[in-house]
């Protein structure tokens, strides 16, 4: 954003999706997302999102002006309806409320269903180790990837997303998506008019190609083939199965205004290294980070870049 | 195990370890878990690691008599003390403990430092689905691979499992270590004499290497390359970081008898669905599995083979 102010792009964002059906305060919620999506160097899923999120809350896809609904299901659990609206004020909810659960019981969990795209799962989990805790987020996404061996798409790219917090510095961030490449860069090649590079995508009936129009009609190989179909199973049932969730079969595109909600689901976890590690946990994770800082050429991931 | 029946090599695995200053209780919990890794087809989690467990018990390397010790640190919480014994006893705690845990709590985890191989980490969370609760373990072990650019192995080959109920049906197991292949592949190409496949193994420089020498005194490949690096650094600190457990750098063979005690941790994090779900979980997971294995060539992971 080299020509906005936060508080510009804040504005024009709150503006537009105000004058798409949505209210204000979920529009700020969204608008500090995306703005945050941008601060981490991930334009994708930051303000070039304006147009088709306002198209979708403008033909009710999205229910821009939803409220969330929390369910405090025992001591250490949420459970909260979206209510298929953005996925941002479900997701401020489990900011709001786990840490004091997590700090009480240890570990605490939000499962979230009639959901949206949850922008950068690393910002989402970041949040959490800022304040000392350790956090992970489970996500599922329209269907991308098939099962090994099969040919209907039944997975996302599904990320997973994980946080630990650090010593006077920023926190560790991972943040994966489990298909090899961002569907993206198959878009991108389309537009191109190029050839994708082999291992990326397969056709619709499940061979291998290198054809970008039949990749998106096909599916997208999953990292590290037949063991990252079997990590997006599991994400695809801690983000979609254990919360009620639409699975990635199910779920619409978050891209355009067509059809029903895409109802997607996540799931937050949120743990107190305190309780699971003794007071010196914090000194412990820099022990780690320190060794992979000293190593020439390894770099310690986050969130910002 | 053609030539045994259960309880001849329960017997057998007994017998040698209380030979070898194993506790009677600690040597039937060893023989569950090896005996469990057979009937899993897991051979190499199976009995023949008898040996290499009768030198480690005998040498102090593991403390075959130790017991487990454990701690309620809150309401979803305990943090474990495998106590340089096997691992097998301090993971039969979280298992009596855990399930309770989780029904009150919605979710609870058990941390456990000072431990050792874990067995097959399916076979672990396999126990909890058979109860209708979800389950993930995260492990580390010694160190096999580098920071993605860097030369020095810092993580494990660091398995994640997961595991999820089926109404009438085995559970869902996802296993999977985060190197691409594993390091017994590199052990059988050097006693066989023959190269390795191109992208399996780095030398001691962080070079690519086919020479299976060579691979040994230096570093596995991650799958999904950079990707399987933020991953493995992820459960890393899951399984040491926030559990006070030796990081894969210090921790020491599980083979040999040689050396301090490895140290390694493992992590568990149990579920209940219905909590998060609501009361139609069990049923909705079943439609994920129902539309996998309607897939021809597809397969639905479980633990049993």
């Amino acid at each position: 954003m080299p020509q906005y102010s936060v508080q510009d792009a804040k504005e024009l964002i709150c503006e537009t999706l105000m004058r798409c059906k949505t209210s204000e305060t979920n529009a700020g919620l969204v608008a500090d997302a995306l703005i945050a999506a941008e601060l981490a160097g991930q334009a994708g899923h930051g303000m070039r999102r304006v147009p088709s999120y306002a198209a979708q809350a403008l033909s009710g896809k999205v229910d821009g002006s939803a409220q969330a609904k929390v369910e405090k299901t025992a001591a250490a659990t949420l459970r909260i309806d979206a209510a298929n609206g953005f996925a941002y004020p479900a997701l401020a909810l489990a900011e709001d409320l786990l840490p004091a659960m997590a700090k009480e019981c240890g570990i605490a969990i939000a499962a979230i269903h009639r959901s949206h795209h949850c922008g950068v799962a690393g910002v989402v989990v970041e949040k959490f180790a800022e304040r000392g805790l350790v956090a992970m987020l489970f996500a599922n996404t329209p269907a991308a990837m098939a099962p090994w061996g099969g040919d209907r798409a039944v997975f996302g790219t599904n990320p997973i997303a994980f946080a630990a917090p650090r010593e006077g510095a920023v926190p560790i961030v991972v943040d994966v998506s489990l298909s090899k490449v961002a569907r993206g860069k198959i878009m991108a090649a389309k537009q191109k008019g190029i050839a994708l590079e082999e291992g990326w995508a397969l056709d619709a009936d499940g061979n291998p190609t290198v054809d970008p129009a039949k990749a998106l009609n096909g599916t997208m190989v999953p990292l590290g083939d037949a063991k990252g179909t079997a990590l997006a199973l599991m994400v695809e049932l801690l983000a979609a199965g254990i919360t009620g969730a639409n699975y990635a079969a199910n779920a619409t595109s978050f891209f355009d205004g067509e059809g029903a909600p895409p109802g997607v689901g996540q799931t937050i976890l949120v743990i107190d290294p305190r309780k699971t590690g003794g007071a010196a946990v914090i000194s412990h994770i820099e022990e780690l980070a320190s060794e992979i800082e000293a190593q020439s050429g390894a770099r310690l991931p986050g969130a910002r870049r």
